[in-house]
């Protein structure tokens, strides 16, 4: 385990190589994770989520630069909101990041949208562990948009940070938006736009009406991000929710909460190895079955049904083959 | 297949449980749906997507009395951008279609987001397909945001309706998020403010830019829904873009990867119900593991080894039954 010796001896290259490697899902990948396991627990988890044109990247920029400030190194995981299809990437966001690109004891990681299912959620937790193991202190994950998956990743931090702005004329529903639940603390970015102040009222009323029992009273800190302002009384917020988790016992429950999830995606990602392999061993034939079911010679109900056991089958064969030799 | 049979029938009655049925993944679900099967495929599948407060229900609304107009029957897949704590629905979406919703030829459904990976995209096909199957000319699902689910819904979809809005001041950022290039028509709604003609020159300048091939020049049409203006127009477009996927061959192939998205979304319901079951049946001892796991006393890629093993020897088991059976 060459990259996995080299990541914890510090090397930015083995780093690099072995996120790759884990992203990709290359030979070696889960043998790697589980060298890498050990050595994880002690980097802070940051998630920050917001809908497109909020400014979460200019806030990860100046949010890093104040941990920098006060000495700890920072691992940022931006994940691209690129179109499935083209595989491409915001450029301007990154650039907007050069502010801190430069600084080696930053390393930061853009992670495209996968094709697999839950693909992205899974190389975003891999990916963070590696970090972890590395020596980062905080690991930032910035992510786009009010989507499940989003979701998924954001939740699974230690921290979670929903950065809105005023004077869409929408803010409401925005922040309604399926992530209401999960901010540990809100952002009110662009602060020094018209309607900053209602924002943050209706928030608090929203945080108010809100059914879901809680020990921590959500934070509300206005920023005015590109130009610094409100940055440090983020941090220091981020700080306090983190005291109160280790206090109150809760930053174990969200991670076993996070385990939990991580492996119902390790073990959908493995039988999904097996899936894409079966299709990949019979792609005539699961073609010509695919058209018989678009001309409703055929159900897809049965053809699912049969794949899962033949999935079943090659799994339990395999374990059976391990067993023999061991 | 009693609610099957009312379902093709035209009882609304049997349509509505028999959507909860297969939501809730009741007994007999996967039966019902082979059962709806052979009987989908005569419904028009239309996606609609954009941010939040772009004006989608209003939109969905005004498409809709379009299509009723000219006598075309209607059902609503309205997918509530609810939290995954609190389950709740945005009423006042509903609230705002009530102008469609007593009239009786269209059906309305409200789903929220599932805590169930890709549970979502599945009930989401599932009814479409029933609703197809009841005998609904048109099908609109409305989705929100730029999440990797929302974009496999609406990929699925016989056609991709993109809304956006002028004058958020972040416009090329909201479009790019992720779904530029599933759009076959895109909407600049409330074209009444200020920027619409700007953010339909930059929308025409991303699709020049686009490298994704296309036969079909996505079309951008300027809508006021409030004020109903541009729908119609919007909705012959709709009509357009049917008749080019007719006849250049594109609807089938569409419909072809719709059909092998929706067996991976079958394979993975059915292997996580698996899963699901020997959680629900260990749960003492899973927990027990998951601690430990934070306590680094074991790794989580072991455990979900195991347990693909188990539940690959289960399902292994099971298919030989029914074969002992049979």
């Amino acid at each position: 385990m060459d990259l996995v010796d080299g990541v914890r001896k510090g090397s930015v290259r083995a780093l690099a190589k072995l996120i790759t490697l884990v992203e990709n899902e290359q030979p070696g990948a889960i043998e790697a994770m589980e060298s890498i396991y050990p050595h994880t627990g002690n980097a802070y988890i940051i998630g920050i989520t917001g809908p497109p044109g909020a400014g979460k990247s200019t806030l990860t920029d100046k949010i890093t630069k104040e941990l920098r400030r006060e000495n700890y190194t920072v691992g940022i995981i931006a994940i691209d909101p690129t179109s499935p299809f083209t595989g491409g990437a915001l450029l301007g966001d990154r650039v907007r990041m050069q502010g801190v690109s430069n600084d080696e004891d930053v390393f930061i990681r853009s992670m495209a949208t996968r094709g697999t299912l839950g693909g992205l959620s899974r190389a975003t937790a891999d990916t963070s562990k590696i970090l972890d193991a590395y020596g980062k202190d905080y690991v930032i994950i910035e992510t786009v948009g009010v989507g499940q998956d989003e979701v998924d990743i954001i939740r699974t931090a230690d921290v979670s940070i929903l950065v809105v702005i005023p004077g869409s004329g929408d803010d409401i529903q925005a922040i309604k938006a399926g992530i209401m639940e999960i901010g540990d603390i809100f952002v009110v970015n662009k602060s020094d736009r018209e309607g900053a102040d209602r924002l943050v009222t209706e928030i608090k009323m929203m945080l108010d009406l809100s059914s879901a029992p809680r020990d921590w009273t959500p934070a509300i800190v206005k920023t005015i991000a590109t130009e610094d302002k409100g940055v440090e009384t983020l941090v220091e917020k981020i700080k306090e929710h983190r005291e109160y988790l280790m206090e109150s016992g809760t930053l174990a429950l969200r991670r076993k909460e996070r385990i939990r999830s991580e492996i119902t995606k390790i073990v959908e990602n493995e039988i999904f190895r097996y899936f894409d392999g079966l299709i990949a061993e019979n792609r005539d034939i699961y073609d010509q079955r695919l058209e018989d079911i678009v001309g409703k010679k055929e159900d897809p109900y049965l053809l699912a049904k049969q794949a899962v056991e033949i999935i079943a089958k090659k799994i339990s064969k395999k374990a059976g083959e391990y067993k023999g030799r061991g």
